[in-house]
């Protein structure tokens, strides 16, 4: 790999390499005794039975990088999540751009499998991935300027009601997901990004997210989010044909990408505070306890919407978050999204006690057939709007993913 | 332990019994099936065989909360670690101390044994303690309140000519340290402790730190901060005679505690990055890779002061971070702290690559003799110097634990 490296004469290595000093270099090699050194256990194994006491240990744990679609899209969710929006250089250019994602590609490409990247500085911060992935989408800037031409829908969200929207949470030009079970190994990795962007571009807003830690509870758990709603249940299944359709595109230079949206939404955990807990029950249609649809016992029961109370009112209430993001309209089906998503919680300043919520993001084929009517039924009509603010939007296109020797936005900028 | 609860007639308890709502009693019942129906695994196990390809699942892993000292100290570092310094609000007195002290005691040895807290509205969130532990410390203000004598170290660190400090990060008079493995479950026990403390005290400042994850490395690995350094080798040992020296009081109502000095220090990232690999191992003294001294090959040898380079140099510089730390004075064995510091890694603003840090935490038997003098022999002078700014500094007085039925503080507010 190092002389691999140290051969390739495209741009991509040649800009790389005026990162290299002496003390990066050895670095490198000092890297691979660390990855022993540290105890870092590299017999990672894929997954453990539900139920079982025991975990592999989790940090040589890699996903793989190349493929015919980007990871950290249908890879099991990791326990941190950083959300980076870039606003590009005025003087970048469509050489520029090949330029960048060519070297972010390679850095991806390395750090993901627990190598350093080229011009890594800590090294041995690169040996823990514990299922890192790095996942690379573009704003409408980005795509305006590799000369190609964007899908209808790249373009900030319509305005909906609801929204409180900030400036410091919207759009950007590029947007870089880093996500790992290890908050360090997601440190490392995004300094690493932004070290190797420098030069083509500066950082708009950052979003650290996270859910349950490897470990706490058996893989495949649904997460709980601040408020303490099992939430993903609904959701298309990775490895099916119903979440391929879902979430992959399949036109022109997008196909095998799709689309990501991020929400910023603030939940008032003060005023959630004051609901009891059948009135929380009631603004989804879930349980708190597992999440079952209210008409059920268990999680993944199928909810029934025609199921009256003894005096006569729907169980599952007309406008619950559950009901009104599903719709009843026979076009449903189109009408999907993938969401994986995370908490925030940052200090409270002055009288609050928490400032908190959900970093919201979604993937779906196309944003404006998948993802805007929900959000339009959502906006006029969910119990759920009470306790929950978007403060910040952004919609980005995901890119396919690549072959060895290829890179993150070939399609466009080869 | 539903039925104690319900018949305890302390104050406390009646006081807490205000918080109960119909939604939230309901919840406590709900979460006892929970804890099943989340999948947690209960049969947690203490320790895994470093190198050994499986941990523990560790959700429901519990540190006990009872005991002669606080847990959190001597604690082997949980992954995530935030720290809450509250103000008390002006008319609280020492009987208000005293209650809101038994709330917090009740809510922590709860939430530590995976039992959802009295008033608490997602009890399902209290299921997966991974090694929660929380620990309470006392500023100037809240011993004074107490009507107890202060120990003279008890007030702000003298100023050292390396400062920067904001008052955004400095002192309080109430701390909270919350730890677990799982960043969800600091998250809602922090909240449940700031809606406990809210009629008595306001938030000052809150820092939120993180270390690698659980499952990452073989426990007991030493932690990397964000310049990829290993930091905690060189640190008394939890067990042992020396430890216990170094760290519990034995002075008064302090007997069993000790005392906590925090530092947020901001590490300049981008001008330790123009710092080669050997010039990083020479401001420290150890090296880049495992951590050893530059006199020896492994982390834990024992570093060699007196080594010289063949052109007749100190091989660990006279001025590197270890050796100044450590001294030579013949006092040196009194000048002991025990570090258990966290990473902190914010979202960058304007020109900057990144805001990171070292939430520096020490815990001394006393602050004066054993703290002051390392950190002026640090201020006077320290390679490290050059890429870390102290921004914020406190002290507080740490009491001892308490047995079931006690609460933490009753040695100055029985
Ligand atoms: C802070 C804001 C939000 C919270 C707390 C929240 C919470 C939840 C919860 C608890 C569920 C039920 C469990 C599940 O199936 O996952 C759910 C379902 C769902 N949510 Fe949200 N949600 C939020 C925002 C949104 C937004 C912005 C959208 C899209 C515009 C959305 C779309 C959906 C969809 C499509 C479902 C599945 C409905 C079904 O088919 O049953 N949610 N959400
Ligand atoms: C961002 C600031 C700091 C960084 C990055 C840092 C880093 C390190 C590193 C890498 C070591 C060597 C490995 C080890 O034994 O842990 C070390 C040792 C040590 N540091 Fe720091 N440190 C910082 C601040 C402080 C402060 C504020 C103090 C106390 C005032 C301190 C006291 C010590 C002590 C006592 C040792 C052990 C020395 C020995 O006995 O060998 N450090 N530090």
């Amino acid at each position: 790999m190092v002389d691999e490296r140290e051969t390739r004469s495209d741009t991509a290595a040649s800009t790389r390499r005026q990162f290299l000093v002496g003390g990066a270099a050895a670095g490198v090699g000092a890297a691979v005794g660390a990855a022993v050194a540290l105890g870092v256990n590299h017999a990672a194994t894929a997954s453990t039975a539900p139920g079982s006491g025991a975990a592999p240990m989790n940090g040589a744990q890699v996903v793989p990088f190349y493929g015919e679609h980007q990871a950290g899209i249908d890879t099991s969710a990791q326990a941190h999540s950083t959300l980076v929006a870039l606003d590009l250089l005025p003087e970048v250019t469509r050489d520029g751009l090949r330029r960048l994602m060519r070297i972010l590609t390679d850095d991806a490409a390395r750090l993901t499998q627990g190598t350093p990247a080229l011009a890594d500085s800590e090294p041995e911060m690169a040996t823990a991935p514990a299922r890192l992935t790095v996942t690379f989408a573009f704003g409408p800037e980005f795509v305006a300027r590799s000369g190609a031409t964007a899908p209808a829908w790249l373009r900030p969200l319509p305005a909906f009601s609801i929204d409180q929207l900030q400036d410091a949470y919207n759009d950007g030009d590029l947007l870089i997901q880093v996500a790992s079970d290890d908050p360090v190994t997601v440190a490392h990795t995004v300094r690493m990004l932004l070290k190797d962007s420098r030069s083509f571009a500066t950082v708009r807003w950052q979003q650290q997210g996270f859910r349950a830690a490897y470990g706490s509870y058996r893989p495949g758990t649904t997460m709980r989010n601040l408020f303490g709603q099992v939430d993903g249940t609904s959701n298309p299944q990775p490895g099916t044909e119903n979440f391929d359709a879902v979430v992959w595109s399949d036109r022109g230079w997008l196909a095998g990408g799709t689309s990501l949206v991020v929400r910023r939404i603030r939940m008032t955990m003060d005023t959630w505070d004051e609901l009891d807990r059948s009135g929380r029950e009631q603004a989804v249609g879930r349980t708190m306890s597992n999440g079952a649809p209210l008409t059920g016992t268990e999680e993944f029961d199928e909810p029934d919407f025609d199921a009256k109370t003894a005096i006569g009112f729907p169980v599952i209430p007309e406008f619950s978050h559950m009901h009104r993001a599903r719709g009843d309209d026979p076009r449903y089906p189109t009408e999907q999204i993938f969401r994986r998503g995370y908490n925030y919680d940052l200090p409270p300043s002055g009288a609050e006690v928490s400032d908190s919520g959900l970093i919201f993001v979604s993937y779906q084929a196309d944003v404006d057939r998948q993802y805007v009517p929900i959000q339009q039924r959502l906006a006029d009509l969910d119990l759920l709007n009470q306790w929950t603010i978007p403060i910040g939007s952004a919609v980005f296109a995901v890119p396919p993913g690549c072959a060895e020797g290829g890179y993150i936005g070939e399609s466009i900028l080869a």
